[in-house]
C-alpha cells in the first residue's frame, strides 16, 4: 500500500493517488451511505476548534455521526485548560489518549504541523490562522468532480480576495494537479493573488490571466469560485461599499454559460446578490452536502491508521520567526523547522 | 395519511388529529421505551439555541438520543457563523445539508416561521422570543392527560404573569380544544390574560372569569397551573417583594382537592414555597419526564418526513413591522407575510 | 451484595472492597475493551461542569462513549437556568428526569453532597472547588497499581503545594488503606500538609516525614508524585520565581532509581522540566489513559443502579457555615449537616 502523508496539514498533503482514494471512497459512500452507518463505530474524534466556524464543525461532526462514530471536544477555548497555560503540545498529549484522530481550527499559523509532532493519533487541519484549510479544497475539487465528471479541461475563474485569501490559494495549488485548467484571477489590484501562486501557475506552465471585473470574463468560465472581501481588507480602510465589479448580480448571469457552476465557501454576506441563489447554475448550498461526504471518507481513511507514539518533546531554544501570529510564538518550544529555502515550516513565512 | 403542517411553528399547529396521533404515539414509547432506542439511528437533530435554555435543551437532547439518534448544533451564538454577519437564511440552509431536523430557540419573535421558510428539513419551535413555545405546550398536555386520564371535563386555574406569559397563551389555546374545560385565571390586574386569548374563549363559548388570589379559588380547582412573576414586571418596577396571594403555600395546600395536579413549567423560584414540593399532588418535577417522551414521538414523526427542497429566496424589499424585536427587523429579505386581518404572520403584531 | 455507597462524593466513599471490584472490572475493559463498546448504550450520562476543567470532562466523556453510552450537559454555566436563578436542587431534579448518572464539577465546596440529597440517579463529584476530586484518586491509584503491580510495599514522595492542593490530599487518604506505604511530604514550608492529614497518618501508623528539596530524597522514591504551586500561592505573592528546589530536573533524575515512576494530575506548566517527558520514568501521559478505563468501570456500576426518589425537600433554616464558598451560602435551604465533631459536613471547614 502507497505510503501517504499521515496528517493531513495542508493541500500538498493531498498526492494525486490520495485524492482519488478518497474520491472513489467518498462516491461510494454517496452512492450507499447506509452501508457506512457503523464503518466507524468504535472511534472517536476530537474537534478542538480554538476559534469559532460553525459551518467547518458542523460539517465534521455530520461526517462523524454518519459513519457512526462518535465525538469529544470544545468549541471555547476560554472553558479549556489552554487558558490556565497548558501547551499546545500537552493538550495533544491529553487528546491523542482519549480520541483516534483530531480535527483542529486555530488562529495561529502553523499550528496543525505543530500540534502533529506531539500526537499519537492523525491530526486534521480544520484551518490554522490564514495559512492553510485543506479540506475546504476537498470539498471544492469534490464539488467540482460531482458537478462536471472530472475536474480537467475547464475555465475557472476566482473572484475577490485573493491576496489573503487562504482557500483560493489552496484551490489553485491543487487544481495545477489537474489537466487543461485554465485560470482567471478576478480582483482588486491591491488584492491580487500573491506571486508565489502565480509563480507556481507559471512554473507548470498554465495558463492565467487577471481580469477587473466579473462582467469582462463571465461568458468564458466553466467555474466561478466567488470569495468574499472583507470590510477591513477594502481599499484604505475608509471606503465600506463593497466594490460593485465584484458582486455577482443575476442581471450579469444572463451571459453566462448554461453549464457555469457558481461556487462560494460560505458564508457570504454581499458579493452574490440574492436573487442569484433561484439560478440553478448557483451551486453554493450543495457545496455543504459533498463537504460533508468527502470528510467521511477522510475520516475513515485516517480513523483506521494505527496509533504512533510521538516522538517529538519540547526543544529548549527560542525559534525565530518574524511572523507574529506563527505558533512558534506562544509555543516556542518548537522544534526548529525550516524549508531550504529559509521559509518557516509551520506557517511558511520567510525568515 | 391526513396532511400534517410540516413545521412545529405554533401551537396552532397541533390539530386534534395530530395532537391524537403524537399522543398515541407518545404512550407506546411511555410502556416499551426499549423497542424504540433505535427507531431514529440514521438520524441526525441539529439543535440551534440563539440564547440559552438548558431545560428545553436538554429535554430534546436526551429524547432524540433515547430514539437511538444523533445529535449537532450550538448554544452559544457568539461562537458561530452567525455572529459574523451570516443570516438567518444561509444558517437554515447549512443546517439543512447536516440535519434531519432543526430545533431551534431564538430570542427574535417570529424566527421559527422565517427559519421554515429556507430549510429543507422540518423546522421545531423550541421557543421564539416571548410569542410561542409550542413543545412546552405539548409537554403540559401530556402531562394533564397522563395524570387526570383524559383532558376533558377539567376546572382549570392559571396563575402568575398572564399578560407576557407566552406558556398560558399557548396552553390556553390549546386546551379550548378539549371539552367542558373552565378557566380560572389568577394574576394581578395589571398582569390579567390578554384580550385576544379571552376573545378566544369567548368566541369558543368556553366558561371563564377572574381571580386576583389563589386561595379565593383553590378548593374548586382540578389543575392548577402556576407561573413565575418576573422581577421586572411586578408593580411599577420599585416593589420587589412577591405578591403573596400569587405564592402557592403547603398552608393554602390543605383546602386544595385530594386529586388536584399542581403544575409549573420551571425554573420556579418564590412563587411554590418548597414545602409544597413534598405534597403528591405537586407533579412539576415529573412534567419534565413527561416532556421528554412527547418530545420523542414528535422527533419520530418530523425526522421521518422526507426532505424538500426549499423554494423561498430572498425579496428585495424592506418589512414593516412595528415590533422591535421581530426576525424582520434583523432579516429585512424576509417575503412580506401579513394575515387578513393585518397582523405581522412572523411576530403577530398588529402593523 | 455488599452495599457500597450510591454516589460518589468523596474518596472515603471508596472502601478497600469497592476499590477491589472497580479496579477489576477496569483490568477487564482493558485487556477487551471491544466487549464493552455497548455496555452502557442505552444509559445517558449528565456531565454538569460549572466550572471549566477540559482534561476531566473529556476523561469521562470518553469514558462513557467508549461504553456506547450517551451524553448530554453543559461546560459553561453563564449559558443555564442556573443563570436565572434555579437552585442546585431543582437542577439536580431536572437532570435526574433525563440522565442516568450526573458527573458535577462546581466551584462550591460541599455541591456534590448537596446535589446527592436532590437526585434520583447517583451522583459522581468531578471536583467541587478545593474540597474533594475523587475520581482523579482512581486514576492515581489505578496508574500505581498497574505500574508497579499491587499498591503496597512503596516509598511514596509528593511534592508542591501540599497545603491547598486537594489532588494530594485526596492522594494520602486513600494510599493509607494500602500497606506498607512510606511516605515522604515535599514542600516549601508555608505550603506544608495540613494537620489533619498528618493527624490521619500517625493515626494509623503510616511512617512520613518532611522533606524540602526534590534532591534531599530522590534515590529513595519508588512513586514521585508532583504538583503544581499556583502563582498566588508562592511567598508572599511578590516573588513569582518558581522555587527551584521544587522542580523535577533530567539532571536529578540521573539519580533515581531505575524503576521510580514520575506522576502528576496535569495540566503541568513549570514543575517538571520538558526533558525529562523523554525519560521512561516519566508516566504522567499514560495517566490520561489508566483515568478513562478506571473511569468506565465507575460508569458501568453507577448506571446500572436503580433509580432512587430523592427523599429530601428544602428545609426553612439558613445554614451557619464560616466558609464563604461552601455550597451552602449560594443555597440556604440545604439541610443542616454537622459531623460529631463540629464540622460542616458539606465543605468539611469547623463551624
Amino acid at each position: 500500500m502507497t505510503n501517504y502523508p499521515r496528517h493531513l496539514i495542508s493541500i500538498a498533503d493531498i498526492t494525486t493517488e490520495y485524492w482519488d482514494l478518497l474520491y472513489s471512497r467518498c462516491r461510494d459512500i454517496m452512492s450507499r451511505p447506509k452501508d457506512y452507518s457503523d464503518a466507524a463505530s468504535d472511534k472517536i474524534m476530537a474537534s478542538l476548534f480554538f476559534e469559532p466556524s460553525t459551518r467547518t464543525q458542523m460539517s465534521f461532526q455530520t461526517a462523524q455521526l454518519r459513519l457512526g462514530g462518535k465525538l469529544i471536544g470544545f468549541s471555547d477555548p476560554k472553558m479549556t485548560s489552554g487558558a490556565k497555560g497548558e501547551t499546545l503540545a500537552d493538550t495533544m498529549r491529553m487528546f491523542s489518549a482519549y480520541a483516534d484522530c483530531i480535527v483542529m481550527r486555530n488562529p495561529y499559523e502553523g499550528a496543525a504541523l505543530a500540534a502533529s509532532l506531539y500526537s499519537d493519533v492523525p491530526i486534521i487541519n480544520a484551518g490554522d490562522g490564514g495559512h492553510q484549510h485543506p479540506t475546504q479544497t476537498l470539498t471544492d475539487l469534490t464539488t467540482i468532480a460531482e458537478l462536471r465528471g472530472e475536474i480537467g479541461g475547464l475555465t475557472v475563474g476566482i473572484c475577490g480576495d485573493l491576496k489573503y485569501g487562504r482557500t483560493v490559494h489552496s484551490l489553485v495549488s491543487a487544481l495545477i494537479n489537474f489537466p487543461r485548467i485554465n485560470f482567471v484571477l478576478i480582483s482588486p489590484p491591491s488584492l491580487a493573488m500573491p506571486e508565489y501562486i502565480t509563480w507556481l501557475l507559471d512554473a507548470k506552465s498554465v495558463t492565467w490571466r487577471t481580469e477587473s471585473s466579473i462582467e469582462a470574463v463571465l461568458p468564458e468560465l466553466d467555474i466561478l469560485y466567488m470569495t468574499r472581501i472583507q470590510r477591513e481588507r477594502m481599499g484604505d480602510g475608509a471606503s465600506i461599499v463593497y466594490p460593485p465589479e465584484m458582486i455577482l448580480t443575476a442581471e450579469k448571469m444572463t451571459r453566462a454559460k448554461s453549464d457555469l457552476c457558481v461556487m462560494h465557501p460560505l458564508p457570504r454576506v454581499t458579493e452574490i446578490e440574492p436573487a442569484v441563489d433561484a439560478d440553478p447554475r448557483a451551486v453554493y448550498f450543495r457545496q455543504a452536502r459533498y463537504g460533508m461526504f468527502i470528510r467521511m471518507a477522510l475520516l475513515l481513511e485516517k480513523q483506521n491508521l494505527p496509533r504512533e507514539r510521538s516522538r517529538y518533546y519540547e526543544a529548549a531554544t527560542a525559534r525565530h520567526c518574524p511572523n507574529p501570529v506563527c505558533i512558534t510564538r506562544t509555543n516556542p518550544y518548537l522544534p526548529d523547522r525550516r524549508s531550504p529555502g529559509g521559509f518557516c515550516e509551520y506557517c511558511d513565512t520567510k525568515i
